[in-house]
């Protein structure tokens, strides 16, 4: 029979459909094998070879989901800040990238887990280099991603033809990998790094390998005005006419949007990872995220890398989510808790095409996080899902349980060592600035 | 001879002046007293009675400064969130305010004084009503604070006149009480809800007791317009002219400011509490912080209270400093990460009138706090600075010192007894719902 694992005692915040999205009661929680078995308000009869868990003055709550991000940069966190992009870029990020060997990424990655994990992300949207040794590094941490190698097309035809043959055996070699906890999309980078013959050859990939797409689009307002010279059109038509909205689609950023384009969106079910902190930091601007859920397009949220951010606490995008729309409208009911709440959970899950995460209800994986709700910025208890939003953080986070295995105990990361990889990273970042 | 804390091999950040502000080196600090006796790169010999404290994977910085807030109305935190400020105000923050107690300020103004000393605020500016409470909680608690009785006088000229003495006994009675650690200052509450003549009588007292002046202005653009029609003039020339900036003066917020308004706080040394998190939140609009720190303008950052914001971490109030103001303007140069920094520790010490505290130099008050430096987020150690501000929380404080006294020790508050405060703000929540 299979070990369970039953959680008493915790007060229990779904994010399921019918519930609002948001309601905290206090129950039981089983995880069986890797689903939950149960959860409501009665309790459990325990074998003798289930492992019992104490949950009071714990919320559990589904895993977050960042959507965006390039996890093997968190080596670039911090090299510098505070400076004009095309500085950022040029002087700084892509030199130091071009040094990236693959244990490199290896490091960067673990690093990024480690984080993430431990500030309460269960399944992450990764596109990056190497993505064997990412793939590897999530196969042996116990977490969800959905993963992609990221191709910047500027560069000779052998070469585009080597890097996309590489991204079609990575995306068909991990996809359903890892007891299925590893999946793949093809991923030209963006309009403005792919030629548009090349970024069809991704769309017939696509199509081919029955793969979702996912690129940058629009993220700053340079990049919308150069594909409206180059190419006569911005880019959301530019993407449509290649076809790249004719696979399911995942767009990251999307700050500078038109009515119409947000429309286009929509109708063709393309979802927007909104990354506030990184769009904030990098002074790109604020997406029209109030627009776009009118539209009815689905907003999720992500962190972009460590280089931007310069953290991977979704937890903290959350919170932009539901202050920045607030300030920069003059209307304090965009955006309300409950929704940004959804954001990083249940709209991430279905962001990355994953049905079966993002809302703790039975059948559904075992995804789950545990937030302490003992500390001072959680009292008085009047509003869990208030105090989560804007004042929790990915700190509070104690347990985290993926695919129904625990890969966090009491603030400690049970499949990666720590130490070791905070040591790598610095030994990285050491020899990358050598 | 007076015991000694000597602090061994932790990483310094001194925030002083002539070291740009943001220096990062190895060394020993020592408090003796209630001052800082001596920090650098040197080690000091210890005497057997002196406590030696292994700093080893922390870095000490000056304790952070919030110079606005409202501690007691921590006990409507997430009472309602995402409305209307109307509807927010008139519905559900005075009505149940108007039913606090004396107990209830007491109760409410312990819990935010856990939260502020667990994030790493050392000092902090309060105004509210039941001011003996808080000077009292401030007493026992061993913080800093500047406090003041805020006063709203559209009432009778009777109430008015009592609550004006009331403001003046309770500056005079607490100013430089608590070893000094207690200061005071006047605080008519805004220019919409104080009349002119009535505002005039605080100034006039200010000058009588030789003491500042502290007020909310220009939050909203609603109460400009409002300031403007009533009076002819926007709030900065109506408070110019009832002589407010004749006294050493904060205002807190300063949303809604015209170029000329800035220049006039400038020329008269006028200080700006900015308020990032609850601006944001109650959708009053981003402060013009470039454009006031260019004036010359000095800019410190406050919380509000945990009702508007909903947390008391003056860290999150500094990374959305370093953020917001990059992605409104479209320039990543705006507000460095160690301006952001100077902004929460000394410029926040010298917008209260405080010139031995904010930085940690030999010969000042030993108001420090420790930060975890440990985790992922501040991997690798690239720029401790740019982690603390980007990456970093007052979760990751686990030691605070104020006035040489330890407060905070591995995360334990040493002064007041947290599950106690959390039960009665529970406790008192409950009687004022129902």
């Amino acid at each position: 029979m299979t070990t369970r694992t039953i959680i008493r005692g915790g007060r229990l915040l779904t994010m399921a459909e019918g519930e609002a999205g948001a309601v905290v009661s206090e129950g039981t929680l089983v995880l069986a094998g890797d689903r939950i078995e149960y959860i409501g308000p009665g309790d459990v009869e325990a074998r003798p070879e289930d492992e019992i868990v104490d949950g009071r003055g714990k919320l559990y709550m589904p895993g977050l989901v960042n959507t965006h991000g390039h996890a093997a940069m968190s080596l670039l966190r911090g090299l510098k800040d505070d400076v004009n992009l095309q500085v950022w870029l040029q002087e700084y990020m892509w030199p130091t990238e071009a040094k990236y060997t693959a244990a490199d990424v290896r490091a960067g990655t673990e690093l990024s887990i480690v984080e993430m994990l431990k500030s309460g992300t269960t399944t992450f949207m990764d596109m990056y280099d190497h993505m064997d040794q990412v793939a590897e590094a999530v196969e042996a941490s116990g977490m969800r991603a959905c993963l992609n190698r990221g191709v910047i097309g500027l560069c000779p035809e052998e070469v585009q033809r080597a890097k996309l043959e590489e991204a079609i055996r990575f995306a068909r070699a991990w996809n359903g990998a890892a007891d299925g906890r590893i999946t793949t999309t093809m991923a030209p980078h963006a309009p403005y790094t792919c030629p548009p013959e090349y970024i069809a050859k991704f769309v017939e990939a696509a199509h081919e390998l029955d793969l979702p797409i996912h690129t940058h689009m629009s993220e700053t307002a340079r990049e919308v005005e150069e594909n409206a010279a180059a190419y006569g059109v911005r880019p959301v038509e530019h993407l449509r006419r290649l076809g790249v909205f004719s696979r399911p689609c995942l767009v990251a950023h999307g700050v500078h949007l038109t009515d119409e384009e947000i429309d286009i969106l929509a109708s063709h079910g393309v979802g927007v990872s909104h990354n506030p902190g990184s769009n904030l930091k990098l002074a790109s601007g604020v997406a029209r995220v109030p627009a776009l859920r009118k539209a009815g397009v689905r907003v999720s949220l992500g962190t972009d890398s460590a280089a931007s951010n310069n953290n991977l606490d979704i937890f903290r995008e959350i919170r932009l989510a539901a202050l920045i729309h607030k300030g920069v409208s003059g209307d304090p009911t965009a955006v309300p808790a409950a929704e940004a709440l959804r954001m990083g959970t249940v709209e991430g899950a279905r962001s990355l095409w994953l049905n079966d995460v993002g809302t703790l209800e039975a059948g559904m994986k075992a995804d789950v996080i545990a937030v302490d709700v003992t500390g001072p910025h959680y009292q008085p208890e009047a509003d869990l899902v208030s105090h989560l939003v804007y004042a929790g953080s990915g700190a509070d986070v104690s347990d985290v349980w993926v695919n129904g295995k625990q890969l966090v105990r009491g603030r400690v990361c049970l499949t990666l060592d720590e130490e070791r990889v905070y040591a790598e990273a610095n030994a990285a970042l050491r020899r990358l600035r050598g």
